[in-house]
């Protein structure tokens, strides 16, 4: 009788770890959360130099505490779940693991520490936390716009970066060494802050016939970032579509999603009740 | 009978100040937003060290006409209402009494007549005295396309923000002091200014390393900024879409969506209702 | 018998200068659109000091020639009409009398020659030139979206100038007068400069809060940005709708643009054909 | 028989070159790629001074060798092809020759190597290598959609230009020499600079007037860049909307634009026929 037990003890784990509706689940996610933010902001307060000056000692000790609590959490991760592999091994299990190693490295390797940047990576975990799932159901339309529009701005930002490289290496030879062109490498990172519209201003062309080229590409650039965009809100509209789209649920075969000017059923020809009472709410 | 009178005078306050169709209510509305403007002009000539040289005295005693109205109209407009404590704790009762208040303060508190630019919030004053409702009511569709496509963007917005914590923290540990990225939380707002393509150039990448990776996020930059668009844009044609198309109902065959200048059921034939009573308000 | 050959000469002028389907009246075309060109390019060249001091002499005296032209063109202008008051007072009228006058002014006033910059508003003559209503008849949608969504657009970019007001004015109380916000037109200038993404980085925080309000201020914007896109690109695509719905003519009324599925026509009932031979080409 | 046998060796060598799914053709293809990214990637580290200075030799004896593969291929592509002269004076076979003459000339012209950037044009034909013909069959709409906005896109950029220059005069006579606005071409090119919301900030306003106008400018050019955003969308919303929703003609009523998956007409509710054969090219 004492793997029932044992097993029940595990249930419990594995319910205050992976359920939220559980008041011990609720509080466990809350102090998650909170020891999430708190570590990136640690990290990040250590890597400003005044304030790690003063306060190195306590937060320090700040790390320590919650890369014991990621160590403990992550072991009872591990073992409450049926299949500790397929955790450990999971986008998450990896960065739950990365993000708790490099204290303990850092008795071993120097400089090991800086590994704790990984911990930036938990703040993705927030969106499990918060159950942003509620809202993603919401925008699964828009998840789904990115996915169908993936293969053409994969395309589109390809043919970005073959545009760049020739802007680039044609700035290279024009601008040479003065201006900041010192490399076509350098160039092509210029043409790529050029055409994404961002400009810092670090590498700028100081030629006349440089900055008549420079103009073109950002009048091209200009019209070429209409493109990602108009692809995105296309295939979001025609997400949305569907659901304007459809009403009515045929009586005889089940079928829905019917356009809003049927008179029959699209799939088994039956007449369609008359759409009097549709779309109330509308 | 001397309550009725007070509430008779009351009532007159109440019609110049909240009222602009009377000629008076008309007056005291052209002059509030002459006030508002010219209080915002004061406060930043008085900003600027060469003009508050030479005009100093002048602004201070325009200031204080202008604070000595505002008194004014903050105390006729408590007294002016029903319920004096809804308006005092509303949104713009509290910034009336935030831009009437310092210059009063600047006897007792040296400096907090800095306070005076919290009247740069009284502008928004001018969206009610222009009544600018009129062009609200057509943007109503604006307002409900933006409230629909609130949650998706808040979560695009914080996804972002996810997004540049990690790659501030990534070029923090490439790029190290040199070149600026000194503190995660600078390289942080780097990436910010990177991703929203604002791009200063305070900072920017100087090892190649540090402008590969820059490119790429720069690169997906493009692709990410498509996306509020695209959301904005689906959801605003979607509210324009009904208001457009949809409205009668045919009283023979029972369809919807007819044009808006239609005369008969496109379905059936049968003369529709004339419209005329038809969405007054639109 | 004085008079109509007066009227025929007359009327030989105003075909040569406001036909273009006539050889003459092409040439004339031709020549003024080569002239406006070169006449920008030497105001521009003029403005380069290394090009002026070289070929001053020669710029003069192509400026003169084209002045001499222009004011040649300018008084057939005036006689060819019948009304010449309407020519004279009207936009294209007063730009061409701004870009004739200076070269004769520069004899009385040193330095009016600067107006001749106002010859690149002759720029605008070049629409009408190139016949660019032709394809402005095919943009006229998008004359008609920008038409429906001015008071929208208008609403926004004052709001988008109110935000700016109060964001510029917060930094200016948080970043002072150190890294560039050194008065509050200054701070406003800098936010507008950061909301519309051009970021030239001439003023930029450099204090942690200031860069902190500064990323808020960016993101905003990022979302801010969104909006115009969404307005004109809905607009744009209604006012396409109308196209992508039309096709029939009503052979009873003779009335055109029928939504797609309309079996009736929607404004004198009768029963419309069958759309067989509709859209063949689309 | 030796002619036939020469046409067999021959279609042998298309085979390899132009085809992709023999094995041989499919190394051949892979062989091309890698060579094509190698050349490009030989002359982006030549540029570079400091690994020019170590790897001169290597990167030297690199570029011969994909000179003389290149050599090979642009001769076997010549004779494998029955119409020579038209794969010669192609899009393609002009970047083939032009990439693979330079190190020859460089023999005779010093610094015509600098035309071995050339290359960087090769990378188009990675699009072709690719297959990326699969995609484009799916981003065909795009095509159509960006070539029906052409016209309008052209002259909106062309409406850009001229704003640029106007814009550019007017910010020179105000600005002056003292913050960049030496001349009214460079003007131009901040004006540019702004209106694509690049901002570099080589060249920005000083004064208060020229900081005013600019700020215009950029709030301006936000409302621009909603146009060019908002005609692509609108077009590839239409594109879409054909493809996706309209195919078959019901032979019974002849209703068109059904849904892609509808096997009965939704008007008369008669069967469709089946849409197998449909579209075998979409």
């Amino acid at each position: 009788m004492k793997t029932p037990k044992k097993s029940n003890w595990r249930s419990k784990l594995h319910e205050i770890i992976h359920e939220a509706d559980t008041p011990v689940g609720r509080v466990f996610d809350i102090i998650l959360l909170v020891l999430i933010l708190l570590s990136v902001v640690f990290v990040m307060m250590e890597s400003v130099s005044s304030i790690d000056a003063e306060y190195h000692q306590l937060l320090y000790i700040g790390e320590w505490v919650i890369t014991i609590f990621f160590t403990i959490e992550y072991i009872a991760r591990v073992i409450s779940v049926r299949k500790p592999f397929n955790y450990i091994f999971s986008f998450y299990g990896v960065i739950d693991f990365l993000s708790t190693i490099p204290l303990y490295l850092s008795f071993i390797l120097v400089g090991s520490n800086y590994l704790l940047t990984v911990r930036a990576l938990r703040l993705l975990r927030i969106f499990r936390i918060l159950k942003i799932t509620r809202y993603v159901g919401e925008s699964n339309k828009l998840k789904q716009a990115l996915l169908h529009s993936r293969a053409k701005i994969f395309i589109f930002l390809f043919a970005v970066l073959i545009i760049s490289i020739i802007a680039g290496t044609l700035m290279y030879l024009i601008e040479g060494e003065k201006s900041g062109f010192t490399s076509i490498p350098r160039s092509v990172y210029w043409a790529i802050v050029t055409l994404t519209t961002v400009g810092y201003g670090d590498i700028s062309p100081a030629t006349p016939l440089g900055q008549l080229i420079a103009s073109l590409i950002m009048i091209m650039g200009y019209g070429i970032i209409a493109v990602p965009t108009g692809i995105v809100t296309a295939e979001y509209s025609k997400a949305s579509d569907y659901v304007h789209v459809n009403t009515q649920v045929c009586f005889n075969c089940g079928v829905e999603k019917h356009r809003d000017d049927a008179d029959f059923c699209h799939r088994c020809g039956k007449e369609l009740h008359p759409h009097k009472n549709e779309e109330p709410s509308a």
